[in-house]
């Protein structure tokens, strides 16, 4: 019986380097470099993630997502995928929120990592890329940006038995 | 001699049915709806803008600019636009900025808009709409949707006379 503990996840500081196997990380600290425009009134970043859609009638759109506060720590019984394109979550405040995503093994989600983002970090999940839903630690408001148009785009998966994911 | 006053274009409030001519405003309070996800633990908004790439080897790209503050009134002697995307502006703090666009007449730009946004109120120009660069009022940082890629995305156009714009 040591399910109990093989079942526990600790979420970790997000950061680009972790965040690779899975999709983008969307924040200034981890872009230096920065690009005069518009007569220097203005510093452009590099670009952090690129918005992918496929699939026949795929279009970016560009939407608000109000999220509700979660409890940790969380039971985590759901994961989900969008086969069609990316989805980034950016939050329009500056309170950390969970980042839940699974490897994909053999079309099943395998043992989920969990991150916290540090104020003002916003994920891009690359297609197909297991993960949990939105979980802010404060009512928040995030802008999304993925896929619409018609085409089966999301594909979940309930696990038989729950994982207890733990904020540090 | 009634140039100066000809020249002088007072920004007015941003709201949806008066940006229709050029592109879509992103905010919470012009949207209503909302539609549960996630086991009702957060509400989705209608989509609000589209990000639209043409054009060899274009891509969506999601980045950052930081902005520093525009004195008003405003000399406007500069505007552009970006033929082969559109490029859409959200706020990540809730100050107000200013939104500069031109109807198009006979591929130059017309009389300038200009907008004052509400706090939050973020922006997406249409592809080839002629728009001022980003004029915010305090230092401020934006989430940028934008076309990558090749080609060339960018026409300026410089007006012989400038433009007076004015904050109320």
């Amino acid at each position: 019986m040591n399910d109990s503990l093989d079942r526990k996840i600790t979420a970790r500081a997000l950061t680009r380097e972790a965040f690779v196997p899975f999709g983008d990380v969307i924040d200034k600290p981890s872009y230096p470099e920065r690009t005069p425009i518009n007569g220097g009134h203005a510093r452009r970043l590099p670009p952090m993630a690129e918005a992918m859609v496929r699939g026949e009638g795929g279009r970016v759109s560009i939407s608000l997502i109000e999220g509700d506060p979660y409890k940790f720590p969380l039971k985590l019984d759901l994961v989900e995928r969008h086969p069609l394109g990316s989805q980034a979550f950016i939050p329009l405040t500056p309170d950390p929120f969970v980042v839940i995503v699974c490897p994909d093994q053999n079309n099943r989600p395998g043992k989920p990592h969990a991150f916290i983002t540090a104020p003002g970090q916003g994920v891009n999940y690359r297609a197909n890329v297991w993960h949990g839903v939105l979980t802010p630690l404060v009512a928040q408001d995030f802008l999304v940006v993925d896929r619409a148009g018609e085409g089966v785009n999301l594909e979940e998966w309930r696990f038989a038995e729950p994982w207890i994911v733990l904020l540090d």
